[in-house]
C-alpha cells in the first residue's frame, strides 16, 4: 500500500501489481454475478442528505457536498455522497419503478464514502459489491435462498484466506424470544447482537434488564446465539433448548433452506454456517441475516453482509421487499494487498515486449506487436532502441514474461526470460501459454 | 434517460439496459488499453483542495467535502472530489515515484465531479477513460505516436456515429507566430484557440490589438488555423504560407509523425485530421494536442481530448513529462443513450432463462442452471411456478432470448423464443450462438 500524508489517511490507492489483484477480483465478482443473470447498476454517488440521514445511524460519517463558492441560491448541501449501495438502491428503484421489471435482480459494484475514522478494514473511500433482488409487493423466500448461493459462489472464487458465510433469521431469533415469553423482543436482539463486544454475563444482565426476561429465560437466549452448524443439524439444537412459536418454526426453515442452498455450492474455500448469534445491528432486516468472516482476519470485522428486508422501499402505492448481500471488496482486500498476502505476477497488462533492434525499425516493431494484439495478446513495444540487455531488464522490472526480437531478415525470436529458453517465432501464429496471457495473482501463506 | 428530480440534475443514471451500453463501451476500451500494455490504475476520488485550485480554472466548479457535524479540529474541507484525472495523476507518480517503472504507461477510467451548471454533454458527475505516458526526466516523442494511435484504435471499436479525431502541435502554432515576429505568441494562441466562440474577423483583431500582429500577419495565422488535412499534406500548405521558423519545422515534423501513425489504424468510423485552429485552452500542453468531435453531435464540444505536457508533474529532484488524451465516455454516451440512439438487446445478462415446471422442481432447475452456467452461459431460473405462458412473457419483457424448459422424464427442450423454435437440448452440451451469449448493442441510424 502507497504510503501517504495523514490528510488523505482512509482514502486507500494502490500500486500497479496490486490494482491487478483488485481488478482480477472485481473481474471474478462479475463474471458469478452476471452468469447468474444479475444486471449491473450503477447509481449517482449523491443522494440528497434527507435522505442517507433517514436511518440516523451513521450522521457525523456522511460527507456532504458543496460547491466551492456557491452562492446561497446555488448551493448543493443538500446533498451527499452515498456511504453504502442499498439507500440508493431503494431511492433507485421508486424513482423508476415503472421501468424496470420485477423481481429486479441486480448487481452494483461502486465506490462509498463514510467520514470514519481510519483503521484497519475502515476506509473513507471504499468499494462495495451488491447482488439485490427487489419484489412489487411481495417477493419469494426462494430469493433469500438465491442471494446466498450467489454469494457463495462468488466468494468461493476469490483468491483469498478462507471465508466463513455465517446465516441467521431474524425470525427464528424473535419467535424464540416471544417463546420464552419476552415483552419486548427487540430488546432481546439488541442484547444478543452485543455479544462480539460484551461478555456474555453482561450480555445476560441486558437480557433480564432490558428485554424483561427471567434469568433461566436469559440463559435459554444464550444458549441459543451459542449453536453454530455447518449443516442443518442446528434445527434440532434449537429444538433441544424446548421453545415453540410459530415465527420460530417458520424462521428454523427458512435457514435450513438457505444454508442447505448455499452448502452445495461451499468449497473448502468458503464454509457455510448457521450462526445463532448474527443479529445485525439494522433494523430494517426481517428474515435472513448474513455476515461474513475471514478466517485469521476476524479482527477486521465482517467483509460480506446483508439479509432480507420486507420493505426496501415503499411509495404512495407499493411497497418493495428485498434481499440483498453487500461485499466489502475494500475491507477484504486492502488489509491483504497491504500486508503483501496478494500481489499480481506482473505490473502491466503486456504479455510481449517488442524490442527495437534501432530507431529505424520502430514502425516494422509496431506492426509485429499490432499482429500479435489481433490475437489477443498485450503487447508494447520497447520505447528506446538501446542495448538488448537493458531491453530484457526493462521486461523485467515490469513482470513481463516474453521478450520478442524482430530480426532484420524478417525472422523473428521470442525468449521466455524466466528460463531463457529462446525460439524462432512467427508474429502471425506464436501464442504464449494461456496462463502468461494475463497478470497471475500470488497468494502468499500466511507465516504462522 | 432516467428523469429525475431537479435537485439531482447533472447526476445522470442509467437504467439497465442503457448501463450494459456503457458496461460494454468501458469493456472494449479497457481491452484495447491493455492491449497495448497500459496498466490500470485508480486514484482517490479525493485531493487537496489546493492541489485541485493550482490551475485556477475550475475554482467555484469544485465539489468541496465536508463531514456532517465535523468538528472545526477534525475537518476535512481541505479535500475536494477530483475535476479530471490529470492532477490525481500527477500526485500519484510524484507520490510513488520510487516504486513506478518509467515510462510508467497507464489507463485509469473513473468518476469525476464538476459543480457545472448541467446541460447536453455537461454533467456534475461523468466518467472519464483516461491514457497518458509519463516519463522520467525525459520522454520520448515516440509516445506522442503511441497515445494517438492507441485512442484512435480504441474510439475504432466503439458502437457510436463516426468520429473525428483532430490534432495539431503547440509548437508549429508557436513557432509560426514566432516566424511572423510575434512579440507574443502566447496572446496569438489564445486568440486563436478563440476560433470557435467568435467570427475570424474578430479574432483578426485580437491577433493585431492583443497579440501586436500586423494585419497581414494575422491574416496568415487564420489561414493557417483553416487548414486541415486527412494526410500530410497539411505540410506543403503550412509551407506555402511562406513562414520559417525552427520551432515551426519541429511542430510540422511532430504533427506529421502523429497523424500518420493515428491514421495507420483509422477506420471509417474514426477519421484522423490535422487540423491547425486546435489550439486547447490549457496552459500546460507544451506539443501534440488533441479535440475529438462526434460528427453530428459537434454542438456537445470535443469528447476526447488531451496532448503533451513537459512538466505533468516535479518534485525537488525530478520533472516528469507526459503525453496523454481523455475520453469522456458521459458527455459521449450520455446525450446518445438519452436520446434512443443507442441501446442493448436486454436488461440482463441471462441468455437463457430456466423455466419452473412446479414448486417442487425448484432444485432441479437450479442443477440445470448451474449446468449452463458452468459453460459460460449466463442463465436464471424463473422466480415463480406460473403457467409457461407467463414465464415466457418474464424472458420477453426482460430481453432473455431462450427459455429452457425441464421435463420430467429428464429430456430438456430450448425454445428461441424469438422464433417460436424449440428443440430437444442436453443441458451438458447445448450452446447458444456466440452472438446470444450476452447483451448486443443496437445502433439506431439517427434521423436525417
Amino acid at each position: 500500500m502507497v504510503k501517504k500524508a495523514e490528510y488523505r489517511s482512509g482514502f486507500p490507492e494502490y500500486l500497479p501489481s496490486q490494482r491487478a489483484v483488485e481488478l482480477s477480483v472485481l473481474d471474478s465478482l462479475r463474471r458469478t454475478f452476471e452468469l447468474h443473470g444479475f444486471a449491473s447498476v450503477e447509481t449517482s454517488s449523491a443522494e440528497a442528505l434527507d435522505r442517507l440521514l433517514q436511518k440516523g445511524e451513521t450522521d457525523n460519517e456522511v460527507y456532504v457536498l458543496r460547491r466551492l463558492h456557491a452562492e446561497v441560491a446555488d448551493d448543493h448541501s443538500g446533498l451527499g455522497l452515498h456511504f453504502d449501495l442499498t439507500v440508493p438502491l431503494a431511492r433507485y428503484v421508486v424513482d423508476n419503478a415503472g421501468q424496470l421489471e420485477f423481481p429486479f435482480r441486480r448487481y452494483q459494484i461502486q465506490k462509498c464514502w463514510r467520514g470514519e475514522r481510519p483503521q484497519e478494514g475502515r476506509y473513507r473511500e471504499f468499494t462495495q459489491a451488491d447482488i439485490d433482488v427487489i419484489g412489487k409487493d411481495t417477493l419469494s423466500f426462494d430469493a433469500d435462498v438465491e442471494i446466498a448461493a450467489v454469494m457463495a459462489e462468488a466468494l468461493s472464487a476469490l483468491p483469498v484466506p478462507p471465508l466463513r458465510l455465517q446465516i441467521n433469521n431474524r425470525r427464528l431469533m424473535e419467535g424464540f424470544f416471544l417463546g420464552l415469553g419476552a415483552a419486548d423482543p427487540a430488546a432481546a436482539m439488541r442484547a444478543v447482537d452485543k455479544l462480539d463486544k460484551l461478555d456474555p454475563e453482561q450480555v445476560r444482565r441486558l437480557l433480564v434488564d432490558d428485554a424483561g426476561l427471567s434469568p433461566e429465560a436469559a440463559d435459554r437466549c444464550l444458549a441459543l446465539a451459542a449453536i453454530v452448524a455447518a449443516d442443518t443439524s442446528f434445527v434440532q439444537a434449537v429444538r433441544d433448548l424446548g421453545v415453540e412459536h410459530p415465527l420460530l418454526d417458520q424462521g428454523l426453515a427458512e435457514l435450513a433452506a438457505v444454508v442447505e442452498a448455499a452448502s452445495d455450492v461451499a468449497t473448502e474455500r468458503v464454509e457455510v454456517v448457521a450462526d445463532l448469534r448474527i443479529a445485525r445491528g439494522l433494523d430494517y432486516y426481517t428474515g435472513t441475516v448474513f455476515e461474513t468472516r475471514m478466517v485469521g482476519w476476524e479482527r477486521i470485522g465482517s467483509v460480506c453482509s446483508g439479509g432480507r428486508y420486507d420493505a426496501l422501499a415503499t411509495d404512495a402505492r407499493t411497497t418493495f421487499p428485498g434481499v440483498g448481500i453487500s461485499l466489502g471488496v475494500t475491507r477484504l482486500l486492502a488489509p491483504l494487498l497491504t500486508a503483501g498476502v496478494l500481489d499480481a505476477s506482473r505490473s502491466v497488462p503486456s504479455a510481449v515486449l517488442v524490442a527495437l533492434p534501432d530507431g529505424g525499425s520502430r514502425r516494422a516493431c509496431r506492426a509485429v506487436a499490432q499482429q500479435l494484439r489481433a490475437r489477443g495478446i498485450p503487447t508494447e513495444v520497447a520505447p528506446d532502441p538501446t542495448k538488448y540487455g537493458r531491453q530484457i531488464r526493462y521486461a523485467q522490472r515490469r513482470g513481463i514474461p516474453f521478450v520478442w526480437f524482430p530480426r532484420a531478415e524478417g525472422t523473428h525470436e521470442v525468449r521466455d526470460i524466466r528460463s531463457g529458453d529462446q525460439e524462432v517465432a512467427d508474429p502471425l501464429s506464436w501464442t504464449p501459454p494461456e496462463i502468461d496471457l494475463r497478470p497471475t495473482i500470488r497468494h502468499e501463506e500466511l507465516p504462522e
